[in-house]
């Protein structure tokens, strides 16, 4: 008589598979599910190791191309770099996972869903909030009981696009900059709506114009040179701090390429705003609120700001570094009209002393009451 | 009989020679005023110059201390970046500049100030703003009269720490990452509220300890592996967008070692704050309101925010890029605490359950509304 | 020969009758234009009174629907308020009074448009910058320079929905609470999507549902209980501070009523970050951005932060205040459900004290830190 | 054998009795303690019953100008208004009752502390946090299984500051409006940094200059006219919505007379940004983080801000309503200063006009892009 059906987000490691067996063996129904977010892994070994320690069944979903439109995508438009420096990683690829592991379970009439993210970690409540988001009624709390025990035995998961420093072959995505090529790689990115849609290689000729393969090789030529390796103190949204080693290559070159493009082709004050946004946007993120109501809020705002942000950006990616080498857009002839102005004599260089003076006509004042004090005193 | 006396902002180049020829022509006495804020520049050269042209008096100032102490140690410490990228230079020069140009004014009795910035440009505003924050009497409107007329026949001012990238030799602090050493230095540099009060080079073990020196220092080094270069669009406080080249090697070396290091020790919460009136104080030193009532509690705040970012950040300078290595602060326990807080059992998991229930309330509330509505419809 | 064509935004009052003749006088052809947004005023005579004068054309347009439609709805929503105080009367009108004056030039070819705004004040700024936003050829120049001259002998035109209190009679549109009546009116407003579409006085059961039916009836009952008085310094967009006496009734009953379903519907954290907008929205209005891309982008996203504020919210109006009583609506079952929550033990008080005990995590760590500094110091 | 000490705040009434005889029979010896922050309570018989119930110890604390002078005068300071609404009353009383009873544990040596808090309120957290912010080692956990048992026994704590409508005699500190009196009282309240420093009353010479009196005659004056009742649905921190009554006479005449004296003595740009350090101080405070690193630096930063924030304002207090007459301050001759200024000539009408025609540079230029757009489709 089983006690219920148990959704187990699995991985294939030592430490799922000890989840796998002691969920069997406290009398559940377990039902394995791996996602395919472009991680290099042996799914079909990950599936014959699951059936072999007795899952029911066994889900093994290619995720990858709503992974990059749905998730990576809003946050290129939304420039998201938590406390300055992390590219959300794994925060953005955690909702994109529980969302297909809860639809499975909704499907097969699970009331369980278990992980294998440890109990300090964001990870945890990432995946927690969004089952408890898009499931209200699931239960995850079981599994947690059976973690303390099993995660003292199991060692940690690996995280697939952010990885812990220690030894020296730690990162598989980036070269070493010091080992990268001398030549300098020179690309064309082309943004509509403030996502690329297209990009080309200008050294080569190659081009890329699907979301999930633009993804694939911004990853593989940042990867190459080495870009976006980073080396941080983060604050974990249960206010410990924590060091975290992370290689975001084709991220870091979305980054940059974006903020330029956007810069040029949206207005100052507009951005200004957005990038408020951006930042709630990219906190919410980190901390697993993706499913809310208010990332729902924000991103919609985001992508409201991004419907002209529509250009090509060339840029040089070389030694770990991007370097941006120029920008065009249909969307943005601002630049030219503007030098033009003075030559057609629509700038009045005196317009300009008057709104200089009506921006000093507080800080005078502000200065003579000082004045005032100080005399007074 | 004389007009009245002219402070004049003169850098020894053709523009302001000819406004100084000018006003002299005008009616007015000419005192020239050339700031040392570190630029490669023939000094002596220039005070010939200016007195061959008939300057009244010839002041030559070294602000070179002042400039980092005042006001680029506080731009550390803001992290103060505008529109994400730009690290500004000038904009932080500006007011140094201009503060010792308005008290010279009032030492000399002078009711005029005069300068050689463009009439579209971020700098005529910084300058202009900060003269009638320190000095509501004075006039600097004369001025723009004859800037129209001159500026036709002058050509463009050359800035001081940013340049623009038309030719191939224009950056002149900064080597091309591709021509740049293939051996890496790396660097340790100390912070106490939020200062950098030593550097060291783990190279070859030079050290350097004054603000002046630092800052020398880190400029040198980042300008020998090419960091701090960037072509960006930025919008202008008058609303325009245009094209800016910059380097910034001792200022990018400082804020990705400050960011480490207040991140290592500063609580996160008052960190989010922080961050936001960072990017005022980038707003508003960008905009020239350095001496503002707004801009002064920004500071202050910012300041208070310091008290505790203190510690040693270890880096490595290589091929354009700045790799942080490690960190250390007496004021940052946080971490080893945290680690062995599970061991110790202070850290209970069942908490963070707890913690994430309570966080999804909201969140599944919001999901059974959503349903509701959707039924119902 | 004419000069040219200008449209002049006349009140029939002293001020602008001067403008009309100086303007003529100076060659002009002026088209008169006075814009009906619900003031208490003789049309016909200042239709007579332009003509006489020489008016080549006279515009009187009744925009009342249009101005409560389009301007005050949107500030509505937005829980519009200046520096926490001022409901933005006159801000939200000018914009809907000059779009229809340039939209007038445009079709009668007049090349420059003229009003009586003065030349410090707000209206202004507001005026002139939705011409130059809507018709960016346009010349509003040369009035300024007939201003100067004229304003002093013409005196200060007078707001419209707002008033400075100098004498005993200065407020219009509200009563004196001391006179106001002894019985309140209890009123029930309905809102959909965060604007009113009826409202209903329950005392006596009279019922108005269009936009400027709404509008005028909470005028007329907050007018006669002495609703929405208010005497402040609030400081313009030029920097200086400024006294203001005003009254808005129905805005703020329109504002309490809102403020109340908006909270009753919309998720806590979307409404944080709309209350930011809100902020935002306001300064750019009150400072005459309504015509600006971050205006327009501010609108859309508190417009769509609006979907779900439906309800009715009962209140009375007595004495100069408005009290809420109580509010419903079919999209905020929220409470409901929350009550009955640990009735039905999906809320388990474990999880609050796992809750506060990871929000303590944090003030804990640096609890302990601050007791080590100490110890050493 | 005692299993250990308990402080517990102790009310008098049915719930903490319960808890008290309770955690006897459990085997805690048990220290009560009673903050008196104002409130209409017979403490001697609280005592007594204490006594009478097996208490170990007895304290009754006399708080009332700790809290007036270092809880409510921050508040004052800030505009301290959540959710636009709310006057913060209980939320800012309870850090100052936690931090005593803890202070009491630590000298007595109890390792425990208890409250009568409910476990799905915001007054547990700030409760809670506290205790734990404050006494890191504190244990407070034993308490909420308790409470789960007692609290459907006991019935609800009732608020000090806040109470709820239901039964028509639930206001304790206030009027019902329509049975205040007729003739309004005049007040004139003096500022110093922000705090108000004396009261006095124009209608009968009345005067007060400490902080507990001055906020106890506000209560007085303001609850005789019935100043401060609020009925609102408001967001709990762990995101509920639920109703609240409310009454703060005194804080409500507070907060409207220090946003007048604070418009009228503090730069514009300054105000900006320290609302938003209010709205953010709110926040903070209602969800029980008043002892946290970030509260500690938003106070500080809001205190810095008042430094000027000084003069007298006249208000009247009439049926419900407080209405502010004028205003007078050393530190603000701006108003005076700035409407002398185009009598001066200082204020030039020209500098006006070039100020928004650069404001309106932006704002064409988007203009023109966007007819491009729509002529190119």
């Amino acid at each position: 008589m089983s006690k219920g059906t148990v959704v187990l987000a699995y991985s294939g490691g030592l430490d799922t598979s000890c989840i796998l067996v002691w969920l069997k063996e406290q009398g559940y129904d377990v039902i394995t599910y791996l996602a395919n977010i472009g991680q290099d892994e042996d799914f079909e070994a990950a599936r014959k190791k699951a059936e072999s320690l007795g899952a029911k069944k066994v889900f093994i979903e290619d995720l990858r191309t709503e992974f990059v439109e749905h998730f990576i995508w809003p946050a290129v438009q939304a420039n998201a770099v938590y406390e300055d420096r992390y590219l959300l990683g794994t925060a953005v690829a955690r909702p994109c996972i529980a969302r297909r592991q809860v639809e499975i379970a909704r499907r097969e009439g699970a009331q369980f869903v278990s992980h294998g993210a440890t109990g300090k970690g964001n990870d945890q409540i990432r995946f927690e909030l969004t089952c408890y988001a898009l499931y209200p009624e699931v239960k995850v709390s079981l599994f947690i009981y059976c973690m303390d025990v099993i995660y003292r035995h199991c060692g940690v998961m690996s995280l697939q696009l952010e990885r812990s420093r220690a030894p020296a072959d730690l990162y598989l995505m980036t070269k070493n900059p010091e080992d990268s090529p001398n030549v300098q790689d020179v690309l064309e990115i082309e943004f509509k709506k403030g996502v690329p849609v297209k990009v080309t290689n200008m050294n080569d000729g190659i081009s890329k114009n699907t979301a999930l393969d633009i993804f694939s090789y911004l990853n593989e030529i940042g990867g190459k040179h080495g870009v976006g390796r980073i080396d941080i103190v983060e604050n974990r949204f249960i206010g410990m701090k924590s060091r975290g080693i992370y290689e975001t290559p084709g991220g870091t070159v979305l980054l940059k390429a974006h903020l330029d493009i956007e810069t040029f082709t949206m207005d100052k004050e507009v951005r200004r705003i957005k990038q408020g946004l951006g930042i709630k946007f990219s906190e919410l993120v980190y901390n697993g609120f993706w499913y809310s109501p208010e990332c729902d809020f924000v991103r919609h705002c985001i992508a409201k700001s991004q419907e002209n942000v529509e250009g090509k950006v060339q840029l040089s990616v070389f030694k770990g570094q991007v370097y941006i080498l120029g920008r065009e857009s249909p969307k943005s002839l601002y630049n030219e009209e503007l030098v033009s102005m003075d030559v057609q004599g629509d700038y009045d260089p005196c317009d300009a002393s008057g709104f200089i003076r009506i921006n000093a006509v507080r800080l005078r004042e502000h200065h003579r009451l000082q004045g005032l004090s100080s005399t007074k005193q």
